[in-house]
């Protein structure tokens, strides 16, 4: 009999929660549309708006500052719009959005290519509020979009000293919260945060469900789907409403299960030591602030794709930084705005852990690394050396 | 005891079918990110490309043609978009849309209030292709939508003839499919369609997932959600995996069901008939083909929001027009459209039926149709005195 799998890749996506698991059944018999009047709707109505009530109190905000997405690109394509204000404010018209942003923050939404400015990072991956105020200073407001964690190295922004800077030079802060709820505590008033995406599927709820959650005292942003009053008029469309409510009890149960991170973290600890062993090993933003959970490493040539592959046939599942372009060989823009060269950007594996994980998986992952290490360092050199 | 509830809003939605269920518990166990390479990903790709498949063939066309949504909404939103073409031919920058759509049709996506036009209907709602081509002759081509079956009165529009009118200008044609799949065939071919919406909440799927089928040889439209190779590059984001599975099942049960539409019809007709018994009753586009299952009716002064809660109070669910318009006390744009005056233009109940109803349903709705008309139109000619 084979071993069973061992599953490192949860920054991709988790494991469906019981409770989520749960709560989705319940709502398969919601037969309602929630916008009807009828009993059958208003049952339906109640599971969004009781998920709607648990996801707020979740990120500090009140349940009418959510709005429901299809998940957290859908929440990071709505959120920059050009146009929004603080209330009586002029509309924002430029976006400053870091350099190690998801690809559906670096794609800017609406905004046009001309009007994004990046903001560069340090070896770390990390943001200095004190260069983005240089970018700020003598310029209409901005938007800023700064992500709470990496989806790929899990390094931790300073989000409450990017907000004042944002919020002193009369700009608006999104933060990108999809890899960090679940992780690490996450607070709309603590952050200072005027609008914040969250994803069901990163903290074991259902793929295709996220929010927007939208601080009070903003005009806009402008809605991206128009035509029917769902959401407040935020967002038309019939509501995902067994997803919703999987959404709703899945942050419910990360909120509940944030102790368990300690733990977590000293598996990743364990992890890491492991992995250092090997002298060409990189651990990257590894002096940053991290998510307990993550780790993203590498090593000159070695091709993140193959090992990934690798893995996978060692019964492992890790990633190739993060999923949206894993199978694509490119390099990492994450691995590039730290400052690394070509030898190193396609070289990103990222092992992620999650609340199922065990000291036994962390053996398995690093027997199954001692195996591979060599050849898959090898390997990639002889096939820089075909390439050239 | 009291009786079961009688559902009569199937156009609003539809029971999730024990199909789409089984299949989406099936896809509750898939870990995996459908993007990821590893064994877990590629199971989740699985269970999104077999739904594919299945939605492709159930309107006629290719795989590759359907983009997955988060519903109509989204799908028509999506398909709204200026700069859509023909490949080589040129960007229309103009939008026609009938007087009857969706609202989220109604709402023209992304093109602005100036570039759209209303094409008018006839007094059961339904287009006419010659006057569809005086609007677009000597003017630049157009996006043409126009709706298979009208969501509030089931009309069905002339579509493989206004396909006709559209491309003989240079147009393309946008047709909203949300209302029509499983209840009549839809075959992108004979309908000559270049861009499709349907929803699977309509058909016994999931609320929250739909999709957009593509024709072949276009250029466009531009996508609405961006940052992620997702969908072929046409909408970014992590799909819904479980909701996309229960799509995919509900299509196919859906599909093979259309011969039991036969049945809903004589049911639809018994009720039909029941309703004419009242001299006041009136019955929105009756003259037209309609789907099997719809039938909008109403009378002079009747204001449709009580009736709903009337029924609902004895047990039966019906809708005012369209769920996404009701609750609101707002005259149905449908019924305006066919030249109604402000008498009757609040007063439809749109009554629809499903695989589930039984003469028994039908006989019920008629008792307590009996019941509540009288007070109904004397209650609501008493408004009408007291606010004038």
């Amino acid at each position: 009999m084979s071993p069973a799998r061992v599953y490192l890749d949860w920054n991709a996506t988790t494991p469906l929660r019981p409770e989520a698991r749960a709560a989705m059944l319940a709502a398969m018999d919601a037969v309602g549309n929630p916008s009807s009047v009828h009993a059958e709707g208003r049952q339906a109505r109640r599971f969004v708006e009781d998920a709607r009530a648990v996801v707020a109190s979740a990120v500090g905000a009140e349940a009418r500052q959510v709005v429901f997405t299809s998940g957290g690109t859908e929440a990071n394509v709505m959120a920059l719009v050009p146009g929004s204000s603080r209330k009586g404010g002029a509309p924002l018209e430029r976006l400053i959005v870091s350099a190690v942003e998801h690809p559906s923050v670096m794609a800017a939404g609406r905004f046009s290519p001309e009007a994004v400015t990046v903001l560069d990072v340090d070896r770390n991956g990390v943001v200095d509020p004190a260069r983005l105020r240089e970018l700020l200073a003598d310029k209409p407001p901005a938007l800023v979009s700064v992500m709470a964690a990496n989806n790929e190295t899990g390094a931790l922004q300073p989000i409450a000293g990017i907000a004042e800077v944002v919020h002193e030079a009369g700009g608006l802060l999104h933060v990108d919260a999809v890899q960090a709820l679940g992780k690490i505590s996450i607070n709309i008033s603590e952050l200072q945060t005027d609008l914040l995406s969250i994803s069901a599927h990163k903290i074991g709820g259902p793929k295709g469900v996220g929010a927007l959650v939208i601080g009070d005292g903003l005009t806009g942003p402008q809605p991206l789907l128009r035509g029917g009053g769902q959401e407040l008029s935020r967002r038309a469309g019939t509501e995902n409403v067994i997803g919703i409510n999987g959404f709703g009890a899945a942050v419910k149960a990360a909120v509940a299960a944030l102790p368990e991170m300690a733990k977590i973290a000293e598996l990743r600890q364990i992890l890491e030591a492991g992995l250092r062993q090997h002298n060409d090993v990189i651990v990257f933003a590894q002096d940053a602030p991290r998510l307990p959970n993550t780790i993203l490493f590498g090593a000159p040539g070695l091709r993140a794709e193959t090992a990934v592959i690798g893995f996978d046939l060692e019964g492992i599942s890790v990633s190739s930084g993060s999923a949206c372009s894993s199978g694509k060989v490119q390099p990492s823009h994450v691995i590039e705005a730290m400052g690394y060269g070509p030898e190193l950007t396609r070289s990103g594996i990222r092992v992620s852990l999650g609340w199922t994980t065990t000291e036994s998986d962390v053996e398995r992952f690093l027997e199954a690394w001692k195996k591979l290490a060599g050849s898959l360092i090898k390997q990639s050199d002889e096939t820089e050396v075909e390439r050239f």
